[in-house]
């Protein structure tokens, strides 16, 4: 636990980071005590600035973040531990304590620490870790006899409801998820600091593909065989000009190759993608209800999913 | 919509404020400008403090919420428009508009309006609303052919959990909810700002029971013949020592008199409380995840009871 070894992994790896942080490598002390220091300016990028770093590295806070991170099979570019956060150190043990490690294991102080973070009370350990890249393919491969489920999210804003969304597809078992803008609105990154937390590292694991146009990722489903279910926020919308009936969730067949389309929190979906999915739906619900959380509502759309195709 | 009504309005509801705001009202100018004018002290402690004020009052805020709050059968203390805000008054008109309107509609300037919000781009919109006070026998009152169905909050620690659980159960039919402190944790106000911006003002029209001790409740629902559901976050904890089986959501009789137990996001609900339900249940989900948001996971129950209910 003491210096000399967290010395040796500081400095170790030559191959974990470009060559500009060759520098802090060779100099890298064991506490990190600049605010300047490169890495510490990464990572506040990543965390606080909640933007990829410019070797498409993100940013992931707090033990069990960072554990999901380590055992995804994503590259980890470093581990950074604050003074109090090395308590935690045991625990990654079988990540960070062996002498071929891949990755620099930095630490800094408490009041450093705070500066880079994204939460109030943050626990003392960080990330550095760059997803994988996985294409449409990746994400309509699904393991076993099962038919791919895709989730696309098309202006879904809020990153809270993108990372509860990515959680929910990952425990109902979709094969993937897609993020595309509509001509309203983008769709927050799943990999943003608060969609990573509301995921609970989710992102890191399931197959993701981001900023895909909305037209071109239909026409690829279309070519694919994978049906469209768009889901409708408002009765109305999903009835208005509709050229097909609008379903109870319960009533579609989900055990063949589809993709849940998700739109904007307020606005829904775009009217001409509702008309051209070839099945649309709307989650039954009390009289003077207005809609459902976007969470909420594709959590109950993936579980009747998952019921089906798990009892068959 | 100019100042002549305006003042009548702020100076004349004698009845709807106690007697240490009669100064105000009598002094009352068309645009509050001053941040220690007794209303604003009011708003802010409501909105950016987070708590009731003292006459037990919450704040809303924003136009969808202050709709909420004034087409719900809740006591209305104020309205406060800011100056920007003002664009939205006739939207407000059928609630504002009218002379014999029972709370000051008022109105201060837009940096003022800032530095009582609790958000960071107001729409110049906040009212001040006294919750109904409703009792166990309120939210165990089912309309119609319905049982009661209420859920139980115990140690929900997440403001905007608390809220999107909240908005969940209106939509799904649920004639109450309320919230307990557990040993380990207590449960999120469901009229804190957050919570009430999650339930889309849902707690302004459901009934609910704030901070009940748990024990209690549940002897009364037990008296009540109202059958508990514990929701298990894990597997184990569910099978652990437990009297009977544990269920997939859609193996419950959802159509009897039931109560819906949530526990704490990451801890569940306390041992004893899973151990005396009537009932277990775990939502099945793929291998490698561990659990759904809190959020998630109610969604997802309440809409099996929802299909149950609506379907028979």
């Amino acid at each position: 636990m003491k210096s000399g070894r967290r010395d040796r992994r500081v400095g170790a790896p030559a191959d974990s980071f470009g060559d500009r942080h060759a520098n802090e490598r060779a100099t890298a002390t064991d506490v990190i005590t600049s605010r300047d220091n490169r890495w510490l300016k990464e990572f506040r990028v990543a965390l606080r600035g909640g933007v990829p770093t410019t070797t498409g590295a993100v940013g992931v806070e707090g033990v069990r973040l960072v554990e999901e991170a380590l055992s995804s099979r994503c590259k980890v570019e470093a581990v950074l531990f604050s003074n109090s956060g090395e308590r935690w150190r045991d625990r990654f043990a079988p990540f960070v304590g062996r002498p071929d490690v891949g990755f620099p294991v930095l630490q800094t102080t408490d009041r450093l620490f705070e500066g880079i973070a994204d939460t109030e009370h943050p626990q003392g350990v960080a990330a550095l870790v760059v997803p994988r890249a996985s294409t449409l393919d990746d994400t309509a491969t699904a393991p076993e006899a099962c038919a791919p489920l895709l989730v696309v999210l098309a202006g879904v804003q809020d990153p809270g409801n993108v990372g509860t969304i990515v959680r929910t597809a990952a425990a109902f078992g979709a094969t993937g998820v897609l993020t595309a803008a509509t001509g309203h609105s983008g769709t927050a990154s799943p990999y943003a600091p608060k969609a990573l937390r509301a995921s609970a590292g989710a992102a890191l694991h399931l197959p993701v593909v981001v900023g895909m146009p909305l037209g071109i990722l239909l026409t690829q489903l279309k070519l694919k065989g994978i049906a469209t279910v768009a889901s409708c926020v408002h009765q109305q919308t999903a009835e208005s000009g509709a050229t097909g009936q609008v379903l109870a969730p319960w009533r579609v067949q989900w055990c063949e190759p589809v993709a849940l389309l998700v739109g904007n929190e307020g606005a829904g979906l775009p009217e001409d993608v509702v008309h051209s999915a070839d099945v649309r739906i709307h989650i039954p619900m009390a009289k003077q209800v207005e809609s459902l959380n976007a969470g909420a509502a594709a959590a109950v759309v993936l579980y009747e999913a998952y019921r089906q195709r798990t009892s068959r």
